[in-house]
Protein backbone atom coordinates (compact mmCIF):
# COMPACT_ATOMS: atom_id res chain seq x y z
CA UNK A 1 0.00 0.00 0.00
CA UNK A 2 1.37 3.18 -1.00
CA UNK A 3 2.79 5.25 1.91
CA UNK A 4 0.12 8.59 1.80
CA UNK A 5 -2.90 5.83 1.61
CA UNK A 6 -1.69 4.32 4.88
CA UNK A 7 -1.39 7.93 6.70
CA UNK A 8 -4.42 8.65 5.37
CA UNK A 9 -5.95 5.44 7.02
CA UNK A 10 -3.99 5.66 10.09
CA UNK A 11 -5.44 9.03 10.72
CA UNK A 12 -9.21 8.45 10.20
CA UNK A 13 -8.72 4.94 12.38
CA UNK A 14 -7.75 7.60 15.04
CA UNK A 15 -11.27 9.04 15.42
CA UNK A 16 -13.65 7.95 17.34
CA UNK A 17 -16.08 5.01 16.16
CA UNK A 18 -14.04 4.64 12.72
CA UNK A 19 -12.32 1.64 12.95
CA UNK A 20 -9.48 0.50 10.30
CA UNK A 21 -12.24 -1.16 7.47
CA UNK A 22 -14.08 1.86 7.90
CA UNK A 23 -10.84 4.48 7.85
CA UNK A 24 -10.05 2.39 4.79
CA UNK A 25 -13.27 2.88 2.87
CA UNK A 26 -13.47 6.60 3.54
CA UNK A 27 -9.96 6.64 2.31
CA UNK A 28 -10.60 5.22 -1.08
CA UNK A 29 -13.90 7.06 -1.28
CA UNK A 30 -12.01 10.42 -1.46
CA UNK A 31 -9.25 9.15 -3.80
CA UNK A 32 -11.98 8.29 -6.02
CA UNK A 33 -13.72 12.20 -5.64
CA UNK A 34 -12.19 15.51 -7.27
CA UNK A 35 -9.73 16.53 -5.13
CA UNK A 36 -11.73 19.33 -4.42
CA UNK A 37 -13.74 17.57 -1.88
CA UNK A 38 -10.72 16.50 0.00
CA UNK A 39 -9.81 20.06 -0.16
CA UNK A 40 -12.68 21.03 1.11
CA UNK A 41 -13.40 18.73 4.28
CA UNK A 42 -10.01 19.69 4.63
CA UNK A 43 -10.10 23.26 5.08
CA UNK A 44 -13.33 22.65 6.93
CA UNK A 45 -11.49 20.85 9.64
CA UNK A 46 -9.01 23.10 10.45
CA UNK A 47 -11.28 26.45 10.07
CA UNK A 48 -13.38 25.42 12.23
CA UNK A 49 -10.82 23.81 15.32
CA UNK A 50 -9.11 27.27 14.62
CA UNK A 51 -12.20 29.67 14.58
CA UNK A 52 -14.70 28.26 17.51
CA UNK A 53 -13.10 29.07 21.19
CA UNK A 54 -14.96 28.49 23.95
CA UNK A 55 -18.05 31.56 24.69
CA UNK A 56 -16.63 33.71 27.23
CA UNK A 57 -19.61 33.99 29.38
CA UNK A 58 -20.58 29.86 29.09
CA UNK A 59 -17.84 27.65 27.90
CA UNK A 60 -20.25 26.88 24.87
CA UNK A 61 -18.38 27.26 21.33
CA UNK A 62 -18.65 30.19 19.99
CA UNK A 63 -17.27 32.12 16.62
CA UNK A 64 -16.97 34.72 18.61
CA UNK A 65 -16.50 36.36 21.87
CA UNK A 66 -19.95 35.45 22.95
CA UNK A 67 -21.77 32.35 21.57
CA UNK A 68 -24.87 32.64 19.55
CA UNK A 69 -26.92 31.43 22.18
CA UNK A 70 -25.67 33.90 25.15
CA UNK A 71 -26.21 37.04 22.31
CA UNK A 72 -29.35 35.85 21.81
CA UNK A 73 -31.87 38.53 23.87
CA UNK A 74 -35.05 36.67 23.49
CA UNK A 75 -33.78 33.66 25.67
CA UNK A 76 -34.73 33.55 29.16
CA UNK A 77 -31.90 35.11 31.14
CA UNK A 78 -33.38 33.36 34.74
CA UNK A 79 -32.71 29.78 33.80
CA UNK A 80 -29.20 28.53 33.28
CA UNK A 81 -28.79 24.63 32.41
CA UNK A 82 -25.31 23.09 33.40
CA UNK A 83 -24.26 20.65 30.95
CA UNK A 84 -20.76 18.70 30.41
CA UNK A 85 -20.04 19.38 26.79
CA UNK A 86 -21.05 21.94 24.15
CA UNK A 87 -22.29 18.32 22.35
CA UNK A 88 -24.62 18.30 25.09
CA UNK A 89 -26.00 22.08 24.47
CA UNK A 90 -26.62 21.22 20.75
CA UNK A 91 -28.64 17.85 22.30
CA UNK A 92 -31.21 19.79 24.19
CA UNK A 93 -31.47 22.79 21.49
CA UNK A 94 -32.79 19.72 19.27
CA UNK A 95 -35.66 18.98 21.54
CA UNK A 96 -36.83 22.93 20.97
CA UNK A 97 -38.38 23.05 24.40
CA UNK A 98 -35.64 25.07 26.06
CA UNK A 99 -35.31 28.80 26.21
CA UNK A 100 -32.79 29.37 28.87
CA UNK A 101 -29.15 29.93 28.84
CA UNK A 102 -26.60 27.21 29.22
CA UNK A 103 -23.21 26.85 31.02
CA UNK A 104 -21.44 24.04 29.35
CA UNK A 105 -18.57 22.59 32.21
CA UNK A 106 -15.95 21.54 29.58
CA UNK A 107 -15.72 17.52 31.29
CA UNK A 108 -17.20 15.86 34.59
CA UNK A 109 -15.45 15.92 37.70
CA UNK A 110 -13.02 12.03 37.47
CA UNK A 111 -10.35 11.50 39.63
CA UNK A 112 -9.16 8.37 38.28
CA UNK A 113 -8.15 10.70 35.08
CA UNK A 114 -6.71 13.34 37.62
CA UNK A 115 -10.19 15.82 36.63
CA UNK A 116 -10.52 18.18 39.69
CA UNK A 117 -13.05 21.27 40.20
CA UNK A 118 -10.17 23.10 38.91
CA UNK A 119 -10.22 22.24 35.46
CA UNK A 120 -14.10 22.61 34.81
CA UNK A 121 -15.78 25.79 34.38
CA UNK A 122 -16.53 26.51 37.83
CA UNK A 123 -15.44 29.56 38.47
CA UNK A 124 -17.16 31.27 36.10
CA UNK A 125 -20.15 29.68 36.83
CA UNK A 126 -20.06 31.18 40.60
CA UNK A 127 -20.35 34.49 39.05
CA UNK A 128 -23.25 34.22 37.01
CA UNK A 129 -24.85 33.76 40.30
CA UNK A 130 -24.52 36.97 40.57
CA UNK A 131 -26.39 38.14 37.56
CA UNK A 132 -29.29 36.31 39.75
CA UNK A 133 -30.81 33.71 37.66
CA UNK A 134 -33.63 32.32 39.50
CA UNK A 135 -32.81 28.19 39.09
CA UNK A 136 -29.81 26.20 37.66
CA UNK A 137 -31.42 22.97 35.94
CA UNK A 138 -27.82 20.59 36.59
CA UNK A 139 -28.05 18.49 33.72
CA UNK A 140 -24.64 17.03 33.72
CA UNK A 141 -24.63 12.85 32.51
CA UNK A 142 -26.26 10.47 34.63
CA UNK A 143 -23.01 8.42 34.96
CA UNK A 144 -20.85 7.97 38.09
CA UNK A 145 -18.69 11.70 37.07
CA UNK A 146 -21.81 13.28 36.00
CA UNK A 147 -23.49 12.71 39.32
CA UNK A 148 -20.34 13.38 41.26
CA UNK A 149 -20.47 16.32 39.84
CA UNK A 150 -24.08 17.40 40.25
CA UNK A 151 -23.50 16.46 44.17
CA UNK A 152 -20.66 18.92 44.33
CA UNK A 153 -22.01 21.57 42.27
CA UNK A 154 -24.97 21.17 44.68
CA UNK A 155 -22.84 21.66 47.51
CA UNK A 156 -21.24 24.81 46.50
CA UNK A 157 -23.98 26.46 45.23
CA UNK A 158 -26.55 25.82 47.71
CA UNK A 159 -25.76 28.38 49.93
CA UNK A 160 -26.87 31.16 47.34
CA UNK A 161 -30.21 31.82 46.83
CA UNK A 162 -30.97 30.14 43.41
CA UNK A 163 -33.38 27.48 43.19
CA UNK A 164 -31.08 24.38 42.00
CA UNK A 165 -32.48 21.46 39.68
CA UNK A 166 -31.22 18.15 38.50
CA UNK A 167 -33.08 16.93 35.23
CA UNK A 168 -34.98 13.72 36.21
CA UNK A 169 -33.60 10.16 35.81
CA UNK A 170 -36.08 7.65 34.52
CA UNK A 171 -37.41 5.36 31.78
CA UNK A 172 -36.43 6.21 28.49
CA UNK A 173 -38.58 7.28 26.01
CA UNK A 174 -39.80 3.85 23.87
CA UNK A 175 -38.03 1.60 26.61
CA UNK A 176 -39.65 -1.32 28.33
CA UNK A 177 -39.25 -1.51 32.43
CA UNK A 178 -37.91 -5.91 31.02
CA UNK A 179 -34.68 -4.22 29.89
CA UNK A 180 -34.42 -1.32 31.94
CA UNK A 181 -30.88 -1.41 34.77
CA UNK A 182 -32.37 -1.71 37.92
CA UNK A 183 -30.62 1.90 38.69
CA UNK A 184 -32.53 3.33 35.75
CA UNK A 185 -36.07 1.74 37.59
CA UNK A 186 -34.99 2.46 40.94
CA UNK A 187 -34.25 6.36 39.63
CA UNK A 188 -38.45 5.97 37.83
CA UNK A 189 -40.04 4.74 41.10
CA UNK A 190 -38.27 7.20 43.26
CA UNK A 191 -38.70 10.41 40.75
CA UNK A 192 -42.95 9.60 40.13
CA UNK A 193 -44.79 12.26 39.13
CA UNK A 194 -48.43 12.81 40.29
CA UNK A 195 -50.95 12.36 37.95
CA UNK A 196 -53.69 15.27 37.57
CA UNK A 197 -57.20 13.94 36.94
CA UNK B 1 -24.64 26.49 16.35
CA UNK B 2 -21.81 28.05 14.98
CA UNK B 3 -21.50 27.93 10.87
CA UNK B 4 -17.85 26.68 10.69
CA UNK B 5 -19.65 23.83 13.19
CA UNK B 6 -22.11 23.35 10.72
CA UNK B 7 -20.23 23.15 7.63
CA UNK B 8 -17.55 20.98 9.35
CA UNK B 9 -20.87 18.39 10.37
CA UNK B 10 -22.57 19.04 6.32
CA UNK B 11 -18.61 17.88 5.33
CA UNK B 12 -18.27 14.87 7.42
CA UNK B 13 -21.84 13.60 6.88
CA UNK B 14 -21.04 13.57 2.66
CA UNK B 15 -18.44 10.46 3.63
CA UNK B 16 -20.08 6.89 3.74
CA UNK B 17 -21.38 5.31 6.07
CA UNK B 18 -21.56 8.94 8.35
CA UNK B 19 -24.62 9.86 9.50
CA UNK B 20 -25.42 13.00 11.05
CA UNK B 21 -24.60 11.80 13.98
CA UNK B 22 -21.22 10.31 13.68
CA UNK B 23 -20.42 13.71 11.70
CA UNK B 24 -21.29 15.59 15.23
CA UNK B 25 -19.32 13.23 17.44
CA UNK B 26 -16.27 13.21 14.76
CA UNK B 27 -16.83 16.88 14.84
CA UNK B 28 -16.94 17.57 18.30
CA UNK B 29 -14.08 14.80 19.37
CA UNK B 30 -12.15 16.89 16.97
CA UNK B 31 -12.49 20.49 18.51
CA UNK B 32 -11.54 19.06 21.92
CA UNK B 33 -8.49 18.03 20.46
CA UNK B 34 -5.28 20.02 19.68
CA UNK B 35 -5.31 22.18 16.32
CA UNK B 36 -2.56 20.01 15.32
CA UNK B 37 -4.74 16.71 15.40
CA UNK B 38 -7.23 18.60 12.85
CA UNK B 39 -4.06 20.24 10.42
CA UNK B 40 -2.39 16.77 10.60
CA UNK B 41 -5.48 14.51 9.44
CA UNK B 42 -6.55 17.68 7.07
CA UNK B 43 -2.98 17.38 5.36
CA UNK B 44 -2.69 13.70 5.22
CA UNK B 45 -6.35 13.77 3.30
CA UNK B 46 -5.07 16.27 0.80
CA UNK B 47 -1.75 15.07 0.32
CA UNK B 48 -2.88 11.41 -0.67
CA UNK B 49 -5.34 12.92 -2.93
CA UNK B 50 -3.13 14.96 -4.52
CA UNK B 51 0.00 12.31 -4.68
CA UNK B 52 -2.02 9.39 -5.37
CA UNK B 53 -2.04 8.51 -9.44
CA UNK B 54 -3.55 5.56 -11.58
CA UNK B 55 -0.40 3.06 -11.65
CA UNK B 56 0.72 3.17 -15.70
CA UNK B 57 0.93 -0.15 -15.98
CA UNK B 58 -2.24 -1.70 -14.05
CA UNK B 59 -4.43 1.14 -12.88
CA UNK B 60 -3.50 0.55 -9.55
CA UNK B 61 -2.89 3.21 -6.53
CA UNK B 62 0.41 4.47 -7.05
CA UNK B 63 2.38 7.53 -5.78
CA UNK B 64 5.17 7.05 -8.72
CA UNK B 65 4.74 6.07 -12.13
CA UNK B 66 4.27 2.46 -11.35
CA UNK B 67 2.70 0.76 -8.26
CA UNK B 68 4.48 -0.81 -5.77
CA UNK B 69 3.57 -4.46 -7.06
CA UNK B 70 4.29 -3.92 -10.67
CA UNK B 71 7.63 -2.62 -8.94
CA UNK B 72 8.09 -5.78 -7.30
CA UNK B 73 10.45 -8.10 -9.50
CA UNK B 74 9.92 -11.16 -7.06
CA UNK B 75 6.01 -10.96 -7.73
CA UNK B 76 4.91 -13.84 -10.51
CA UNK B 77 4.29 -12.03 -13.79
CA UNK B 78 2.45 -14.93 -15.19
CA UNK B 79 -0.48 -14.01 -13.21
CA UNK B 80 -2.69 -11.12 -13.91
CA UNK B 81 -5.68 -10.69 -11.39
CA UNK B 82 -8.60 -8.49 -12.68
CA UNK B 83 -10.30 -6.40 -10.15
CA UNK B 84 -12.91 -3.49 -10.10
CA UNK B 85 -10.93 -0.69 -7.63
CA UNK B 86 -7.56 -0.40 -5.75
CA UNK B 87 -9.85 -1.51 -2.78
CA UNK B 88 -9.95 -4.81 -4.12
CA UNK B 89 -6.06 -5.42 -4.45
CA UNK B 90 -5.61 -4.39 -0.21
CA UNK B 91 -8.44 -7.17 0.35
CA UNK B 92 -6.64 -9.92 -2.18
CA UNK B 93 -3.18 -8.19 -0.43
CA UNK B 94 -4.74 -8.80 3.13
CA UNK B 95 -4.92 -12.32 2.38
CA UNK B 96 -1.26 -13.16 1.61
CA UNK B 97 -2.45 -15.67 -0.85
CA UNK B 98 -1.32 -14.20 -4.34
CA UNK B 99 1.93 -13.29 -5.22
CA UNK B 100 0.65 -12.29 -8.91
CA UNK B 101 0.25 -8.82 -10.54
CA UNK B 102 -3.22 -7.07 -10.55
CA UNK B 103 -5.09 -5.34 -13.36
CA UNK B 104 -7.69 -2.79 -11.61
CA UNK B 105 -10.79 -1.51 -14.05
CA UNK B 106 -11.75 1.11 -12.04
CA UNK B 107 -15.35 0.33 -12.05
CA UNK B 108 -17.48 -2.28 -13.39
CA UNK B 109 -19.81 -2.18 -16.20
CA UNK B 110 -23.09 -0.63 -15.58
CA UNK B 111 -25.29 0.84 -18.27
CA UNK B 112 -27.94 2.34 -15.92
CA UNK B 113 -25.17 4.79 -14.61
CA UNK B 114 -23.77 5.17 -17.98
CA UNK B 115 -20.49 3.41 -17.94
CA UNK B 116 -19.54 1.07 -20.74
CA UNK B 117 -16.45 -0.30 -21.89
CA UNK B 118 -14.73 2.83 -22.53
CA UNK B 119 -14.88 3.98 -19.55
CA UNK B 120 -12.92 0.82 -17.88
CA UNK B 121 -9.33 0.47 -17.69
CA UNK B 122 -9.99 -2.43 -20.64
CA UNK B 123 -7.15 -1.17 -23.38
CA UNK B 124 -4.28 -1.61 -21.33
CA UNK B 125 -5.57 -4.91 -20.06
CA UNK B 126 -5.69 -6.14 -24.06
CA UNK B 127 -2.12 -4.49 -24.56
CA UNK B 128 -0.92 -6.46 -21.19
CA UNK B 129 -1.96 -9.99 -22.96
CA UNK B 130 1.27 -9.46 -25.33
CA UNK B 131 3.24 -9.80 -22.18
CA UNK B 132 2.29 -13.29 -22.12
CA UNK B 133 0.48 -13.88 -18.59
CA UNK B 134 -0.24 -17.63 -18.58
CA UNK B 135 -3.36 -16.72 -16.98
CA UNK B 136 -5.86 -13.91 -16.10
CA UNK B 137 -7.67 -14.42 -12.64
CA UNK B 138 -11.59 -12.42 -13.33
CA UNK B 139 -12.28 -11.17 -10.19
CA UNK B 140 -14.88 -8.50 -10.31
CA UNK B 141 -17.55 -8.77 -8.05
CA UNK B 142 -19.91 -11.28 -7.80
CA UNK B 143 -22.48 -8.34 -8.59
CA UNK B 144 -24.69 -7.80 -11.54
CA UNK B 145 -22.53 -5.53 -12.89
CA UNK B 146 -19.64 -7.44 -11.81
CA UNK B 147 -20.87 -10.61 -13.75
CA UNK B 148 -21.74 -8.63 -16.54
CA UNK B 149 -17.82 -7.30 -16.40
CA UNK B 150 -16.30 -10.38 -16.16
CA UNK B 151 -18.31 -12.06 -19.80
CA UNK B 152 -17.33 -9.19 -21.41
CA UNK B 153 -13.60 -9.70 -20.50
CA UNK B 154 -14.08 -13.50 -21.40
CA UNK B 155 -15.36 -12.48 -24.27
CA UNK B 156 -12.94 -10.41 -25.59
CA UNK B 157 -10.15 -11.88 -24.27
CA UNK B 158 -10.82 -15.65 -25.32
CA UNK B 159 -9.23 -15.45 -29.13
CA UNK B 160 -5.82 -14.66 -26.71
CA UNK B 161 -3.72 -17.39 -25.91
CA UNK B 162 -4.11 -17.12 -22.14
CA UNK B 163 -6.46 -18.68 -19.63
CA UNK B 164 -9.17 -17.46 -18.11
CA UNK B 165 -10.22 -18.01 -14.82
CA UNK B 166 -13.05 -16.76 -12.86
CA UNK B 167 -13.04 -16.65 -8.73
CA UNK B 168 -14.95 -19.06 -6.89
CA UNK B 169 -18.56 -18.35 -5.82
CA UNK B 170 -20.45 -20.07 -2.99
CA UNK B 171 -20.87 -19.94 0.66
CA UNK B 172 -18.33 -17.86 2.95
CA UNK B 173 -16.31 -18.81 5.88
CA UNK B 174 -18.67 -19.29 8.55
CA UNK B 175 -21.46 -19.05 6.89
CA UNK B 176 -24.42 -21.51 6.81
CA UNK B 177 -26.93 -22.74 4.12
CA UNK B 178 -29.50 -22.31 5.94
CA UNK B 179 -29.29 -17.80 5.75
CA UNK B 180 -27.18 -18.34 2.21
CA UNK B 181 -29.71 -17.12 -0.61
CA UNK B 182 -30.70 -19.33 -3.06
CA UNK B 183 -28.59 -17.87 -6.14
CA UNK B 184 -25.40 -18.22 -3.51
CA UNK B 185 -26.47 -21.97 -2.91
CA UNK B 186 -26.95 -23.07 -6.47
CA UNK B 187 -23.92 -21.25 -7.38
CA UNK B 188 -21.56 -23.30 -4.17
CA UNK B 189 -23.55 -26.45 -5.70
CA UNK B 190 -22.67 -25.84 -9.19
CA UNK B 191 -18.95 -24.88 -8.37
CA UNK B 192 -18.27 -27.81 -6.18
CA UNK B 193 -15.26 -29.33 -5.84
CA UNK B 194 -13.89 -33.08 -5.61
CA UNK B 195 -12.44 -33.68 -2.87
CA UNK B 196 -8.95 -36.36 -2.80
CA UNK B 197 -9.92 -39.54 -0.63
Amino acid sequence: MPRALDDLIEAFSSLPGIGRKSAARLAFFLLKRPVEDSRDIAQRMVKARESLKPCKICGNLADNVKCDICEDNSRDGSLICVVEEPSDVTAIESTGEYRGLYHVLGGALSPLDGIGPDDLNITALKKRIGDKPSEIILATNPTTEGEATASYLLSILSGKNVRITRIARGLPAGGSLEYADKNTLARALENRTKLDK
